[in-house]
């Protein structure tokens, strides 16, 4: 899904993946974070894309935002444990929404 | 493959896009213009996946570069036919880097 309806400025964390173990036990955790993140306090949206490399920007209010999120015992657990088993790199950026621009066909 | 020698702050542009063709056109045309923003001055990199949604993140030096890029004629073009054939959808953010963690296996 596209998320297509907010407004800058606003955050967004680059989450860039090569991923060396892709097993049910990473697809499990991978949905659990999605679905823990979208319950946070600041979260705005997500979008997520796969084939040779895995990219997921997610969308947020804040950087206090983000920062709590990171902070999120569950979430830094699966940090853990995505490095030690699932991640051959990975590449983080975290980026303030200046501009938006939107199509959609009729 | 996975852009990881950077050094904030610089620009993404973050591509989200839902094709309704697939055609060999497209695929054509979207290969050119990576190319093409590739020989910009100010072109950083490129991270690109595909599978529900397409999400094709690039980076750049400076908010000039990207405007030039934006208003090069062979990719004005391409945005048009885009519009007119392939998209059925997109949205296209314009953010500033601020910060970037990475990680690698060794």
């Amino acid at each position: 899904m596209i998320v297509a309806h907010l407004k800058p400025p606003y955050y967004a964390v680059i989450f860039t993946t090569i991923i060396e173990d892709n097993s049910k036990e990473y697809k499990k955790t991978a949905e659990r974070m999605e679905h823990l993140a979208k319950a946070q306090d600041g979260f705005l949206g997500v979008e997520s894309a796969r084939s040779d490399i895995g990219i997921t920007v997610s969308y947020w209010k804040s950087l206090e935002a983000i920062q709590h999120w990171k902070h999120h015992v569950e979430h830094s657990e699966a940090r853990a444990l995505g490095k030690e088993k699932w991640y051959k790199q990975y590449q983080l950026r975290i980026c303030k929404v200046e501009r938006e621009y939107g199509f959609k066909k009729k």
